[in-house]
């Protein structure tokens, strides 16, 4: 059955770890990056973007520039990322000076935009006359993407329809140039194909899906057109190296429809999947699901790690061979998770299956939500699942995983993709199919199902595995719980009596059909006992190792909790693991994990002969997503099994 | 108390290992090296290093030109290496085949040089009137140090000058080019240092010790000669990169008296260490011994692999910080652990201490001999202590660690290198100081010492523990045999009779003192129980893991040996092992040794909390350097022990 994600309107989080990652997004994150996309945050690095939306908004005023552009092509989009995230973040609560704010920048992108409706500061401001003469390296097509997918979310939250306006003259001025005048590019970066599929279903304009449609179809055809490109161009972004010459980097060494494995720069990769799976759950076309599918196994079934992390390489940024998972030099990009998780969305929209929604939540409570501080003030762009401070950030092939969060990058593409997210995630918690309502995963709030009847659902998710959903209103339908992989002893009660699950449970979903009046629950007891997780032995990196897991929550031995050494931990072959209660003082409120280990004693050579002792120790661990709060420390999620 | 390698004409082997690897270096390996060098092999990376040398002849002799330079800046260097090799080749045993092939080179050499002594195929036939002007890339320093130590080799071996005529010529000329016009530059690559000090030997010209000190007494000063040269140069041989402007990468960011760590690309840094502990000894300069101490320090505790290899980075072939010691994205380059045994015999000179003696050893009774592959016509470059077939070789981080040895490389620094070193044995295994024979390590032989007395040895070893020392003559002398420290229990016989060894042994060496009858005996037996090596938990990449040693030989795992699966082995933490008998027909000779450990069952998912059941298994293990002769196989050094 095919479904919906719930608009962000639809849902509304009062309490709980949702609600106060929300409230964390509005009160700190948003006006925290609007400071460094505006350059009022002294000592970090320069955003500029902003004033370059200005400097084009100037030129098309036809007045003189008094400055130059300034940061990456693509530093239109990180704009974009936190207009979705502040409209998104609008439509949770109403906040009149956030909105002025954002209106502030609809009107100057609208002072920014050619008449036509091209609209992009980099070529306006830097390259002025040389538009879509790069689309290889200059994220064009992607930017616009990323500014489409922003008036979407504000039209949605706010009703309004300006910036939606403004996008869809820019979208009708892509076709143009692209449709019209039947030119064979695309983007190197996707993200337009996703983003003009949101357009057509905000303004109905069936332009925009033959516009994703023809994108995704031109895609690595033979003459290649970035081949060609480059020989018509004389700039270049970047210095032409190996990468960039490498079509698979950009997914585009066969059509969609041929390819096999995930391949190049991750967050490319998961974006282009994404608007494959959105289309062929439009259009039905069974070539493009089973790419989808055959792409997100190898995924998921070869190609990421325990935490959602994807990416196993700094090189290209990029996915490189079945069970290469290292845990030092990884990538793991928080962008990467995020595009994971879209890509999940879609698919589950397609066919709700169990696997979608644990993959969803592996990558969404583990790498996505280590992808900013507690505070919300910093940083990691890339996740790496060891860290030893000292080689960490500091060896060649470690200067990428830094053991601590920057508060800004020069590329800054993931802090305000991960408020995005976290501001919208009422939309990949529910989709509504057939009269019947899906929940991917949990979270404590009120919704309003399509169906004309809501719910409330209450729990302390992920931290807790007791859910209550209460109807509100009376209803005839069908509620789809997700039931995951990872709970062993599920317990589901309708009304205080327990649901056989064998019956209702199909491919990780518990449907409960039925006539519903307020007043009615629906009650899920997931497992959540801690418990190892081992890899296949085909993972060089994790032989001989067990990870523990704790509901969706993956979990880290960090040197703050464990006298500062981890490297010497190893857990008992046979020990168990003991939850603590939940502690709502550490790490903004989180169950730590004991596990019985061992630690063994140090030695002062290189390497000894001398086997050394060891002693029983308790391994105190802590979620993943929460690590780097305390100063260095040492990390490590797979530990020594022994 | 100093001393001073024994020339390799003063040893003699007849049978066993050592004896065995020369009589492949010169009936295989040797004109295996001809005939690439010649370009007569079809099918394997072009060399063309003859060739340019005749081209080089042909511009002397105003001939035209009717080919290109090709290759290696650096091309020159094979040839010098190859020579060498065949030099101590000829020492060990006459051939007049061979001693012809090598004079029609000397000959060649003769014709390419310039009437002033400059000699360089790359700059007579690809730069003329370019030379000195890019010491920094161009190697034109490093290839005249190596066609040094050929000529001194030649010179040795055959008693004949020709060749270390040509090459003082040579040393003349860059004496007047550096010394009498006072420039300030140095090799970007070291390597004329220690060649020029066996130059001043061979030849007892002082100038060329005094260039040698000159070179490394200019290095890293500011204003940094590198800098000022690019400045000056309007070529270069590789684009500029972050690598090649990184003063570390050549040791050169500061004077070598004040370097503490070991940085930068690991051949040029134990190359230039070599030098520095040559020429200290020669002038008992102690700054230049206390750095030569600190650097070895820097290496030897804490960036040095279990296998004596170095460099744990392909960025830059290089060392990165301490403890970073990944295995499977190593760089471990062959000719990094050979000038890491250049070092240890310089240091050896200049102290005996055991230390030295057992890292010389743990380089090449390892990654030294890991570089040729049993028959000799494979080599490796780079010498992973973990290789897992379709992540080895091809994921992006390990595209450089290749599963197989290749025949041949474009930069082909490394397969004559090891025939050099291996052509030559004798000279590491023994030195002289004060009416003193030092047997630092083990060969089976006959041995001139310069005292007047001559020597047998008989051993098995690395195989076998037991060496068997008879003299010759009458002797009134002290041998002082190094005690491996990872021999716990050592006997030593003199005449039958056990000596106590905590009476005569100092830092590593048994000194025996005496007057010695013909027939009178030193027998000494090592243990050589194997036994697991463990890492410090500094270093991560080894935690919760073992390795096996057994003598000087660290053991691996391999999949022939192992039903094709080693990353699901893991060792009894209290489980023994056990060697078997010393097996002649296979891998050339070998003592398997075989580990009580455990095999993990195969799971299909890429994560499972279901713990996946082990059996008890016996995990097979071969030495380190017999690896990769059976094909494409798993293989790992540090095991996981549980």
């Amino acid at each position: 059955m095919q479904s919906r994600s719930l608009p962000v309107t639809a849902v509304k989080l009062e309490k709980g770890f949702w609600a106060e990652k929300q409230r964390l997004v509005r009160e700190t994150v948003l006006p925290y990056q609007y400071s460094i996309l505006n350059d009022q945050l002294p000592g970090v690095e320069k955003s500029h973007a902003l004033e370059n939306l200005r400097l084009a908004a100037k030129a098309q005023a036809g007045e003189p520039l008094d400055e130059e552009f300034y940061g990456m092509v693509f530093q239109d989009s990180d704009v974009a990322k936190w207009m979705e995230a502040a409209a998104f973040s609008l439509a949770a609560e109403r906040d009149p000076e956030l909105e002025q704010r954002l209106d502030q920048v609809v009107e100057l992108l609208e002072r920014a935009q050619f008449p036509d409706g091209y609209l992009n500061s980099y070529f306006t401001v830097k390259r002025p006359g040389q538009r879509w003469t790069n689309l290889q390296e200059a994220h064009e097509l992607y930017c616009a993407g990323h500014l489409m997918e922003a008036a979407c979310a504000y039209h949605e939250a706010t009703g309004k329809d300006r910036f939606l306006h403004i996008m869809e003259r820019c979208a009708d001025h892509i076709y143009q140039e692209f449709m019209q005048k039947n030119t064979r590019g695309y983007s190197g970066h996707p993200e337009i194909e996703l983003a003009l599929m949101k357009l057509y279903r905000a303004s109905g304009n069936e332009r925009y899906r033959e516009l994703a449609q023809h994108f995704v179809d031109v895609r690595g055809q033979e003459p290649h057109y970035f081949v060609e490109e480059r020989k018509n161009r004389d700039w270049y972004v970047w210095q032409p190296n190996d990468v960039a010459l490498d079509k698979d980097y950009t997914q585009s060494a066969r059509p969609v429809r041929e390819q096999r494995d995930a391949v190049g720069h991750s967050v490319r990769a998961v974006y282009l999947y994404t608007g494959m799976a959105d289309l062929a759950r439009e259009t039905g076309d069974p070539g493009l699901k089973e790419a989808c599918e055959r792409l997100w196994e190898s995924i998921v079934q070869r190609r990421m790690y325990v935490t959602g992390g994807i990416g196993s390489t700094v090189l290209g940024e990029a996915f490189t061979v079945d069970y290469d998972l290292p845990n030092d030099t990884v990538y793991a990009e928080t962008c990467a998770s995020i595009g994971l998780i879209f890509f999940a969305r879609r698919m589950l929209e397609l066919e709700p299956k169990g696997e979608y929604a644990d993959v969803m939540e592996r990558a969404l409570y583990n790498t996505t939500l280590a992808g900013m501080a507690l505070d919300g003030r910093r940083f990691f762009y890339v996740n790496p699942l060891e860290s030893a401070p000292g080689i960490a950030g500091e060896a060649a092939t470690q200067r990428h995983a830094l053991p601590q969060r920057p508060q800004w990058y020069a590329c800054a593409c993931c802090p305000p993709n991960v408020a995005r997210l976290l501001a919208s995630i009422g939309s990949y918690a529910f989709s509504a199919g057939e009269n019947t309502l899906f929940l991917h995963t949990y979270l404590d709030g009120r919704l309003e199902s399509p169906f004309g009847w809501a719910m409330r659902c209450e729990t302390g998710y992920p931290h807790d595995g007791r859910v209550s959903c209460t109807f509100l209103d009376p209803a005839e339908t069908t509620v789809a719980l997700h039931i995951p992989a990872w709970s062993r002893r599920t317990v589901l009660l309708h009304n205080g009596k327990e649901v056989d699950l064998s019956g209702v449970v199909r491919e990780g979903y518990a449907y409960i059909s039925g006539t519903f009046a307020p007043g009615d629950k629906l009650e899920l007891v997931l497992d959540m006992e801690p418990r190892k997780v081992y890899a296949s032995q085909r993972v060089p990196a994790d032989s001989g190792r067990a990870a523990v897991q704790r509901g969706p929550l993956v979990y880290c031995a960090e040197g703050a909790d464990n006298g500062g050494e981890v490297f010497s931990l190893s857990l008992d072959r046979e020990g168990g693991l003991r939850e603590l209660a939940f502690d709502p003082t550490l790490l903004g409120g989180v169950a730590p994990v004991v596990a019985q280990g061992w630690r063994t004693e140090a030695i002062k050579e290189l390497y000894t002969s001398c086997r050394p002792e060891r002693v029983p120790a308790e391994v105190r661990l802590i979620p993943y997503y929460a690590w780097a709060n305390r100063g260095l420390n040492q990390m490590r999620v797979w530990l020594p099994e022994n």
